[in-house]
């Protein structure tokens, strides 16, 4: 095994309030490492809502949230920062120096003085449909992310869902369908309302193909599971459906797509031993230190009285863990005193734009 | 006199924080009118550093004082605020119905339910000489901005400063002498140290100046003056300077020109009757509220536990302030619940950029 990489900080998270996190750190001289789930930097602004606008920055009167990502990731670029993304912090544990030693679980390992954990309201993961036994058929008959085409050939078809990714995915079947190319037997988009959210150009597609019988719609809620003992398992077989006339059908099905937008998920970040309230960790306004010594929590995921979940109170956070951190990482040091960046030649060094020694 | 003006909300301070206090009640469904002691709308951003690069706005990786002070204005547009520049609020007094009735200087009076102090570290005014008995002295031999050419003829002129205005005096007279138009008798650049702030070219007609004996430099600090008794008053005929070395020398002077800066000065806010502490009004951070009810304190000038006179921290304080004063002004009501402007419908009809009633 690697030995872990030694640092004084480690963020997790690398969306808005994470950034500048790291942003605030090296503005006290300290460079930091960077974790994530996504296989990019942005958090939920990318994830979420890329080209949707944000209207409550200070001094950004509209940006999207790609444009906010892509903002504060220069902000950064002064002070370097090393990502790992497409993973998570899976283990944590205080060593005998106080340090603390994280594990990802891609293997990578930290050591370090401070963490920050700027993890928004958790990993973002595809939203499951909750019923019971429906684990045993996920890969094989129940899928969250569109399959080969091959998948459905010959299959009756169930869609789950009303968003974009779910509209698109019934249409990409039902034309599927009508090529003959892998064509599966029949194509059922299932959502509880007739009513799909998708551009307006996908929508009438669908119109076009409802229209022309290459799918159909079936309005209700799925309650249960049909299946059928076979070898080498039992085979889902059916959809059991409430309607809204509180009428039960049950809808044949090979293969279920289900896309029912994404949920956020805290991890293994729950087992860290770290007290939380209603999946939420309190911590001190003043530092945003948690009950841990050397662990903060900024942004979304934290909790202390007044607490608004704003991106801009998270910067607000960031800052003040920053300070916080400086202080701890140098015990018995005069206060850490406050700078502007607009006069203070040291910042100006750290950022690279006036001469001399970065640290 | 003509009825005050009546209105939800007064912000006091037109600097980065007063504007976004303005945006952030806004959201909430209030117009809101500004006052400041300044004839342009910008505070501290635009008087003391409008040119000079700012690093730390999250977002915004370098942006200038002016630069900022546009965008936050920008950002105000769709709640149209209304300014009322070059007045400061004179008179406070809370009315039976727990309104409160200000008056501005120049007569301006509002009646509001809500104050919002946004003042910074006060409104700035030149520095001032400080030896005993030199106000007797002012604008006749004493001047806090160039006077007229006029003013300098014949006179021995003693300009006390080390920044650009007073470098900028110093070789203007100089220049002036060497023109033979208004010419001094002579020109003296007054400084504790033989080092200037200025930018390189002016600099460098400074020291061409003295190399031509233009000017002279004198290296010390005022300590006193010599005055002469005449008619119709006494006469300031001399400046009493300590040189580095622990001499005193008596510079000749007819007029002095006094270059030192600006320096904040918190005006007739003192006298409102609030608890201040070193200068600072201490407030509840998680709703920026003073002690009295109603009144709110954001940004460089309030105080709690942690405090950091930062920009991004007025911006959270603003933020906090608005979502407490909204509650104030709905008492009664359900808490106000956090929006967010990339998803409400009603929020983005308050900005102007979804159709439909703005409040």
């Amino acid at each position: 095994m690697l030995p872990p990489i030694e640092t004084d900080a480690l963020v997790i998270g690398a969306g808005p309030v994470g950034l500048f996190q790291v942003f605030q750190l090296g503005l006290q001289g300290f460079h930091a490492h960077v974790v994530d789930t996504l296989p990019a930097v942005g958090g939920q602004c990318l994830a979420l809502y890329p080209d949707k606008p944000i209207y409550d920055i200070p001094g950004l009167p509209v940006c999207t949230g790609r444009e906010l990502a892509d903002r504060l990731l220069l902000q950064t670029k002064p002070f370097a920062p090393t990502f790992h993304l497409s993973q998570e912090v899976a283990e944590v544990a205080q060593q005998p120096d106080g340090r603390w030693l994280l594990q990802t679980t891609v293997g990578t390992r930290f050591l370090t003085r401070t963490v920050f954990i700027a993890a928004g309201v958790g990993a973002f993961v595809a939203r499951s449909l909750r019923l019971e036994g429906i684990q045993a058929f996920e890969d094989q008959q129940v899928h969250y992310q569109a399959p080969e085409p091959e998948t459905l050939a010959g299959q009756r078809v169930v869609i789950n869902g009303a968003d974009e990714t779910a509209v698109q995915a019934a249409v990409d079947a039902a034309n599927q369908k009508r090529s003959g190319l892998n064509a599966p037997r029949s194509v059922t988009l299932l959502h509880r309302k007739d009513v799909f959210e998708a551009p307006a150009p996908l929508l009438a597609e669908l119109a076009a193909l409802r229209a022309a019988d290459a799918l159909r719609v079936t309005v209700g809620q799925a309650v249960g599971l049909q299946t059928h003992d076979s070898t080498p398992g039992p085979r889902l077989t059916g959809l059991q459906i409430a309607t809204a006339d509180d009428e039960e059908l049950t809808l044949p099905v090979d293969q279920l797509l289900v896309f029912l937008g994404l949920a956020p998920r805290l991890g293994p970040l729950v087992n860290w031993g770290l007290a939380m309230e209603r999946k939420l960790l309190p911590v001190d306004p003043v530092s945003c230190g948690t009950e841990l010594p050397g662990i903060f929590a900024v942004g979304d995921i934290n909790h202390y009285p007044g607490k608004r979940k704003l991106i801009l109170c998270g910067f607000h956070e960031a800052t003040m863990a920053a300070f916080a951190a400086a202080q701890w990482l140098s015990p018995g040091q005069a206060p850490v005193r406050l700078q502007y960046t607009t006069t203070s030649t040291q910042l100006q060094q750290r950022l690279g734009v006036a001469p001399g020694p970065r640290h």
